[in-house]
This record gives C-alpha cells, sequence and structure tokens, in this order.
C-alpha cells in the first residue's frame, strides 16, 4: 500500500481540530499540537501523534498545516522557529494584506508557503464537500495538491499569496449582504403579518436568476459599458424608494435599502439614468466623503 | 371554439404593450387605451380595438387591466369614469400603501380590484415565463384566473390589496442588495487585477447556498431563536471587519459592508455575541438614532 504524505497540524480550534480528522480519515499519519494541550486529546486517540513544542511539530512532516485564531497566532507560535526547508499551508483567515504579510514573514524564516482559505464550514471538511482556496507558488500547491485532496476541492488562483483570501472576502461580501437583505426583507413583511416562511420561496425566486444577473454585471463591469436595457438606473431608483418608503412606513430600519438607493441616486445625478444598474460599480469605485462621514468611527474595527 | 374573454389594457408603455400582446396572442378581444395615441397604432394593426377615451375603454370589456407609471396616472387616468359593474387588475407598481389606497379608491367607483405586481421584465411576459403576483378578493382572482393565465403564472397572495407589492417590493430589495454587493465585490478584486469575469463564478457558488440559508435564517425569525451553531456572530462581525478593512485600503466604498459589519457589532454589543447570524433582524427591527441621523434627507424621495 502506497505511504501517505506525514502532515502536521498547528491549532486545534474547531477547524483544526476538522482538518486533522480529514486528513487522519484519508490515512495521513498526523502529529498535531496546540496552546492547549488536552484539545489533542480526543485525536491523539485516534491516532495522531502529539508534539511538545511548535518547532518539534514541524520538524516532524514536510507539510505543516496552520490553523489558528489570526495571523497574529501565526506569528507567536513560530516566532524563534527554524521553518528552513519545511512547507507551511496557512489557512488562518484574514485580509489580503495579512496573508501577504504572513507568508513573507515565513518565507523569511526559510519556509515555502501557501496561503489559503478553507470555504465551508467544520462538518463539511472533507474530500467530498470540503472547498479550499489556495494562492502561493503553483509549484508548492501542485506537489501537495493530493495530501490537500483530503480537506476538500482545492483551487489553485495564483502566486499573490493575498489572493485567496481576496476571493474568499469577495465572496463572504455577497453572502453576508445577501442574509442581511434577506433579515431586513422578512423584518418588513414580518411587520404586515406575513412569516418568514410564508416569504422565503419568493425571495427563493430571486436568488434564482441571480447566477445570470452576475454574469451579465460582469460583463458590464469588465467592458466598462453599462447600457440600459430591460431596465435602468431610474426605474430601479423608483423601485429602491419604493422599498425604502415602505420600510420606514413600518417603522424597520431603512438603511440597506437606502444605501443601494443612494448608490443608484449618485449615478443618475451624474447623468446615468439611462443606463443599467451596473453603472453603480463607478459610484462604489469613488467614495464620496458624505458616505465616510456618516461612517461611525468603529467600523473598520474588529 | 370558445369564446375568450375580452380584456381592455389601459395604458401602452413598455408593460402595458407586452400584457396587450400577450393577451392577443392567447385570442382575447382587446380593446387599448393610451394618453399618447400613436402607441397603440401597431396592437391596432394586430388586431387590438382602440378606444377613443377611458370611460369607454373601461366599458367595453368586463375586465380592464391597468398598466400605468404609478398610481397618480391611475387617478388622473380614471378621474370621474363610472367603473360600476367593471373589474379593475392594477399591475402599475408601488408601494403597499399606494396598493391598498388605489384600490379603495377604485372600490369607491364601483369597480372589484385586484393589485398585482408583474415580476418579470417585458420579453418575457407570456404564458411560460411570466410571473405576476396578485393580491384582493381571492372570488376576484379566481374569476379571471384563465384569462390572467396568458400573462404569466399567477400567485395569489390574500385579501389584502397591498400583499402583491409587500412581496414585490421584500423580493426587490433582496435582488438589488444582491446586485450592489457583488458590484462592490467586483470594485474590491478589480483593484488588485482580476476581471469581474473570473470572480463571477465564485460568486455563484456563494449564490447556490442561499436558498437552504434563507430557509435557515427565515425559521429562526420565526420562531424567535437565533442558535449559534457552525458559526456565531463574533466570528461573522471578523469576516465583516476584513472585509470593511480590504475595501478601505484598496480605496473602494466600504459602506455596503460597513453596514452589515454594524448591524452585527450592535448585536453583539447587546449581548449575543454567541448567537447565529439570524439574530441581526432584531437590530434590522429597531433602528437605532444614530442611523435615521447618518441617512440623507432625500434618501426616502423617489
Ligand atoms: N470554524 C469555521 O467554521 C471556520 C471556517 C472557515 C475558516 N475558519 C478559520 O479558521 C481559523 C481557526 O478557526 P477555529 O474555528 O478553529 O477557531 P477556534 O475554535 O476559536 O480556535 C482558535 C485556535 O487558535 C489558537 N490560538 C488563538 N490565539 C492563540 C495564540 N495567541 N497562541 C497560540 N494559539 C492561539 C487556539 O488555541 P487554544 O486552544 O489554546 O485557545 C485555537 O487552537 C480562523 O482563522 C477562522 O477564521 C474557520
Ligand atoms: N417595464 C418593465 O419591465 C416593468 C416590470 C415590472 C413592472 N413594471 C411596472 O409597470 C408600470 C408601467 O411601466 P412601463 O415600463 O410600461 O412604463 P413606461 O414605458 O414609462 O410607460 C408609462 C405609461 O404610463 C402612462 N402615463 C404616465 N403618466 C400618465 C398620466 N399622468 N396620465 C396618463 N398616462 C400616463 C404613459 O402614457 P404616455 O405613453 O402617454 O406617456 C405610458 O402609457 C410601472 O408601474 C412599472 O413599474 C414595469
Amino acid at each position: 500500500m502506497e505511504q501517505k504524505e506525514a502532515v502536521t497540524v498547528l491549532g486545534l480550534g474547531a477547524m483544526g481540530t476538522a482538518l486533522a480528522r480529514a486528513l487522519l480519515a484519508a490515512g495521513h499519519p498526523v502529529t498535531v499540537w496546540n496552546r492547549t494541550p488536552a484539545r489533542a486529546d480526543a485525536l491523539v486517540a485516534d491516532g495522531a501523534r502529539p508534539a511538545p513544542d511548535p518547532a518539534s511539530a514541524v520538524a516532524a512532516s514536510a507539510l505543516t498545516i496552520v490553523c489558528l485564531l489570526d495571523d497574529d497566532a501565526v506569528r507567536a507560535v513560530l516566532d524563534g522557529v527554524d521553518l528552513a526547508g519545511a512547507t507551511l499551508v496557512n489557512l488562518t483567515s484574514g485580509t489580503p494584506e495579512h496573508a501577504r504579510a504572513t507568508a513573507a514573514w515565513l518565507s523569511d524564516r526559510g519556509a515555502e508557503v501557501l496561503a489559503g482559505t478553507i470555504m465551508v464550514p467544520t462538518p463539511l471538511v472533507g474530500p467530498e464537500e470540503g472547498l479550499v482556496l489556495y494562492s502561493g507558488p503553483a509549484t508548492v500547491h501542485d506537489r501537495h495538491r493530493t495530501t490537500l485532496a483530503a480537506l476538500g476541492r482545492t483551487d489553485h488562483l495564483g502566486d499573490d499569496p493575498g489572493r485567496a483570501a481576496l476571493f474568499d472576502l469577495g465572496m463572504l461580501d455577497v453572502f453576508f449582504a445577501g442574509l442581511a437583505s434577506f433579515l431586513h426583507a422578512a423584518a418588513v413583511v414580518g411587520r404586515d403579518g406575513v412569516p418568514a416562511a410564508e416569504f422565503v420561496r419568493y425571495a427563493e425566486e430571486v436568488v434564482a436568476i441571480l447566477p445570470a444577473t452576475f454574469r451579465g454585471l460582469a460583463e458590464d463591469v469588465d467592458a466598462g459599458t453599462h447600457p440600459g436595457e430591460e431596465d435602468n438606473l431610474v426605474m430601479d431608483a423608483t423601485a429602491l424608494g419604493h422599498i425604502v418608503a415602505t420600510s420606514r412606513a413600518r417603522g424597520v430600519d431603512p438603511a440597506l435599502p437606502e444605501l443601494v438607493h443612494r448608490l443608484a441616486r449618485r449615478a443618475i445625478d451624474r447623468g446615468h439614468g439611462a443606463d443599467g444598474f451596473s453603472r453603480v460599480v463607478d459610484e462604489i469605485r469613488s467614495p464620496r466623503p458624505r458616505d465616510a462621514a456618516a461612517a461611525p468611527a468603529d467600523a473598520g474595527a474588529r
């Protein structure tokens, strides 16, 4: 039987534990380390080898997966550890700037580095339903892709170590706005006595047209042209004004549709009323002072 | 051959014309009227009968479909017209408040009234791809549903004439937030040289998980419980903070993710950090003064 590659996992929080489990399940020799050692116990009972400290954990395998709270924790754990000859895959979430800086910091200590982001919750980690985005040297990704496939489908996004975080955050941007808008709509219809469970199938009809709509927007954004065909920004702003008014009339926070309405209005004020909604990308690219002023001071903080 | 019901269409803008065409295509005798008479010419050439004024148009058919710019136009057109014995289906878009007031105004003049909203663009109007939501008396909907099926699938939402507009705006709320968030993400990744066409398939992966996610949120909203399972608001706020920081670092307007971040932070500040994202519905239901103050004065206007 073919010998599977040895892998070390640093960090046994909810996600690190799921990663170590998936590697064990795929038959890899797995070495583990966690700041709070007790969190390794169940994995050790299932065949993982505990390492006494980060340095010996990294030395135990040619490939080390790091999954800690944030990049500050990565530096705290690996400060002073010799990484010459090691390959580190950092699956700690953060911004592209964090990912680039940490990759450089790890490279300076001698490691080859991939930066990745896990796109699924812990129960879906594994070869069937997992998805992990990677960025950094393609050679490193290719060398370990068979091992990494134990965690989920792998997708290599390019050399820039910030790229996986960039795509992760772009996806979460769309995800959380979708969730917030559904909750907003649910709050509005709820005021008129409609249960969210009754509204949800209509929201699903909207979701069904989003993929084709996104593809149309993407074409416009890349071409820099924003033709208004079946609808235009004036019609969109009318509908958005109705959403805002309907929200206000029910005492529901109108801030979300109001923000989208404001973007459409700004584009109309600049003479683009006959354009399609994709024109709004120009407004998003150039924030106006009044929006910056309206943001509370803590908004950028964690 | 069975005689099809006669129908009048008031208003021959882009949508009224599409409605009249679909009725002609289904074999209905169609009477039309428009303020600017020339817009009727092509339909008349295809078999529609022009009426000289709104009163004779309404008198020509037992069923009249109204599709004008807004409800002010509906009143301008029908003011002084005797509607006794007529059935009016008002497919003019507006707020639930508009729809209720106009239905009452039309009823006062003797009409039976359905209030509807067309959920598709003009090219999709028709029995295969159309979708129209109706509200008002179920008896009126049932009596005319065979005729209305020529415009698209019909969906009756209940007696309250505002219900169709309410659902329409709820759906558009989710739709436009989705579009704006995609454009925001495209602007962010674009700053790092990623074409929107390259990012779009990742956005589609997000869309794929929205239906199940919405159903989960709807359950929580209706139950009033917000269990944090695979993720919680503290983790969500961390990710949202990263999105805001990544947007700011690229000079892209952070207002959209910032707003969602602020909602999550508010819920955390009120002690709900271990809850799931659905908890945010409570924040949306009770706007805080500072958000109201941050909204520009014109935001509620059309
Ligand atoms: N959970 C998910 O569904 C999910 C999904 C996608 C991505 N992620 C990402 O995966 C990473 C880990 O998430 P998680 O859910 O596993 O978090 P978690 O359960 O909170 O675990 C945090 C881990 O970081 C360690 N840690 C924190 N600060 C440290 C420090 N200063 N020094 C050493 N170790 C430190 C903790 O060690 P102790 O045990 O000693 O506290 C623990 O191992 C995060 O970046 C997260 O965004 C998670
Ligand atoms: N187009 C779509 O894709 C779509 C989709 C869903 C819903 N809708 C809704 O359908 C309705 C009509 O939209 P549309 O696209 O057909 O608009 P449109 O092309 O702009 O047509 C507007 C119509 O309203 C008439 N009108 C406006 N003000 C009037 C007044 N004061 N008195 C008499 N007539 C007046 C116009 O008459 P003149 O020709 O004399 O100007 C024209 O017939 C709107 O409520 C819209 O929101 C449209």
